[in-house]
């Protein structure tokens, strides 16, 4: 007999908690089919209202969890860390550091998702490498974490089938933005890959899917506690979300510049963020003593060229090009390319992520719905930044079109998101705060 | 193309209003099935939370009347006046006042429901008379109330689909307890059974839905709104759920002193709250100067038997055994019949309707689930009323039960049911408010 829902429904309605028990039946019930939609639709609306307590959240996390299968790494006898992001706008950490902390003799098993609304998602990225192979089951995942460190994966149908099917639900139902489903959600995933060890980039600003700090530092919290109560340390880093990050947004302009970033050739945020997420991962690995340790190891690893060998070896084994790590000619590019120059002459006050993803969409390179299909050759590369002092018709960003319509379309969404003013206001610290389970602290890299 | 549920489910959740055209496409849309139900769900969930306003309760109430066909009843040429009771534990009042009201000339549509859960309904008791149909079509109604000037149906198919089937959702997902959600499905019945006037028993008390006088009274001004904004005057009349209306509970029973009842013979609280109802409705109707007027119109109707005649006329008109007004045995009987007597001396302190309803449910008399088949002989009829002072091993009430094993349920409901303490606490007043647009007043009809 599957487990009666309507009750539970209502006992969340009236603020009461489920007990872990009733978590991994309805859970598990709800995976099978026996529990409709309909019944968790509801609940999943109440929980919108009511949130869930510490307790809950784990319990829900470990029944979503415990409904599909998870890596079994401790064979490899090493540490085992990944990085999740919230999603923004030109964040390709990802493309950088998984290669970057494998080359370290970290594993980095990476599980990653797609783009949809104005950000972006790692596996389309990839996927602009001609022939790469996101689509790994977890036998093959594990074959290569054996024999190179790192897989850059999506989330296989193995994996928490409870949580996809019931976030393919919150999506149609309006009941994505509750912190504690969103919590589970990314954790349940993450901690099917058996890892040591997790870094969550916590994105807030307007371009953010959680703009207001404070509901960034919720949610961080709430996962570092996941993390806690199923024994996998986590430390979030808060970085900014009110600009893009680094200059490319896009799929194959991004692979790009992720590729120039791992022979030292990076934008400086892009540096920054990735080095001090990637010191959080080996501090958590255990393999430095301190920061400073881990910054010069990865400085050493981009110049020495073993970063962007790694990534060349991960290219090959998922049936990607190899040769793109040298040329990144060999991805598609874009039939028009043509310059936006600044209307006025000011001070860039703004660079507003959100209009960007969006002319990302309009050129054919992101989605509005799971379905579409993109076209990884278009997109920007944006090299004002906020605070930039500008004369009129300065060029301020490339645009990368399929064709005119797409130029115009790319032209009007760059003079709604770059924004020329007298004066600009503050933008936020790149990485604003650094969450462990000891509190909050302002981040400061030196 | 249907509309696209989910940002009306993100804008009720945020707390923002839905507008007219918006309710209408949604729940023409819902009806013919193109909007699924877990997205019906979702919004339902958020509607508990954040409520509708006067004007969204309008608009939902107006599309769920539009989703079906309405009784076209104008060419009787007479006032058309019917009766809603939100539910209780004895309330026989429908079985009276239709044939008492149809008898003084005004026409009452009458279109009832089915118990479930603690709560008695007019249609099972009606069906414990021998062949009685309930389930006419809204043409074989018409032509009815042509020549009776009554008819005592069910919701047919053709009536409100939509809330036939947000019903059944809100009754599977814990959405049932939103006043808006009440209030519209309530009135999007009535609205079509074309009425010049509506009266409403909110009851209010332990057996009650809503056991809080306040809840009572927001829901009765919910719905007079609704009528007022539908060009249908509403006067409701909170009444007392915290004992049984009457002596008999259940559903032969309940037929059995209904009759007594149109022949005079009825006990007082349940001749005092349909002559109170009965009122209003000559009132609204129109056919009376004042509640005096009316009071004496109803006595003779009972008296001369004009009304116990127009009840047997409806019987035989919808199938049943007219011969059930002269002589209650031709119902089905109960084989096992026996006494509940006080198992101590003091004072009756409670007669508590919720463990009445649940004891008839235990007997085979009542329903868990909508497909529950009904036995109709079982019950009860007890004769102590709160506050009388009784001694020990003195009868309280009968137990009409299928077997042995239903006696000793019966005589457990009622052990739970009938308390007996040193001193009683004072009952709720059996007319506690009258409600009507102008506003609320406390009840005293003399």
């Amino acid at each position: 007999m599957p487990i009666l829902a309507r009750p539970l429904s209502e006992r969340k309605r009236d603020g009461g908690p489920l007990s872990s028990g009733e978590w991994r039946r309805l859970m598990a019930d709800y995976a099978a089919g026996d529990v409709p939609d309909y019944q968790m639709a509801a609940l999943a609306m109440a929980i919108c209202f009511r949130g869930l307590d510490r307790e809950e959240t784990r319990a829900l996390t470990d029944a979503m969890l415990r409904s599909g299968a998870t890596l079994a790494l401790e064979h490899l006898g090493k540490p085992r860390l990944d990085k999740h992001s919230t999603g923004g706008v030109g964040d390709k950490v990802s493309l950088v550091l998984a290669p970057l902390i494998a080359s370290l003799g970290v594993a980095v098993p990476m599980m990653s998702g797609r783009g949809l609304g104005h950000t972006g998602g790692t596996l389309d990225k990839l996927e602009a490498i001609p022939g790469f192979r996101t689509g790994l089951s977890l036998a093959e995942a594990t074959r290569q974490l054996e024999s190179l460190g790192c897989a850059l994966i999506g989330q296989t149908g193995e994996i928490a089938p409870a949580d996809r099917k019931l976030y393919a639900l919150r999506d149609a139902t309006g009941t994505v933005e509750s912190i504690p489903l969103i919590a589970a959600s990314i954790m349940s995933k993450k901690l099917a890959e058996g890892l040591t060890g997790l870094v969550l980039d916590v994105k807030v600003g307007s371009g953010a899917f959680l703009p207001e700090p404070e509901r960034g530092l919720e949610l961080a919290r709430t996962m570092i506690d996941l993390g806690s109560d199923h024994g996998c340390p986590v430390v979030a880093l808060l970085t900014a979300m009110d600009r893009p990050l680094g200059r490319a947004c896009g799929n194959a302009v991004e692979v790009e510049e992720s590729i120039m970033a791992l022979r030292g050739e990076g934008p400086p945020d892009l540096m920054r963020v990735t080095y001090a997420l990637g010191a959080e991962m080996l501090w958590l690995a255990g393999v430095v003593r301190d920061r400073d340790e881990a910054r010069r190891r990865m400085e050493v690893a981009i110049s020495s060229g073993r970063a962007a060998e790694q990534f060349q070896r991960i290219i090959e084994a998922q049936g990607g090009d190899p040769r793109v790590v040298d040329d990144p000619g060999v991805m598609p590019e874009a039939p028009e390319c043509e310059v936006f120059a600044a209307p006025r002459g000011g001070v860039v006050a703004e660079v507003r992520p959100r209009e960007i993803g969006h002319g990302i969409i309009a050129l054919g390179g992101g989605r509005t719905r799971v379905d579409d299909v993109i076209d990884p050759a278009v997109g920007f590369v944006i090299t004002a930044r906020p605070g930039d002092v500008v004369k009129a018709g300065q060029p301020l960003a490339t645009i990368y079109a399929r064709d005119a319509a797409g130029v115009v379309a790319g032209q009007a969404a760059l003079a709604s998101a770059i924004v020329i003013a007298d004066e600009a206001p503050p933008p936020l610290p790149l990485i604003v705060y650094r969450v462990t389970e000891a509190g909050v602290e302002e981040y400061d890299d030196g």
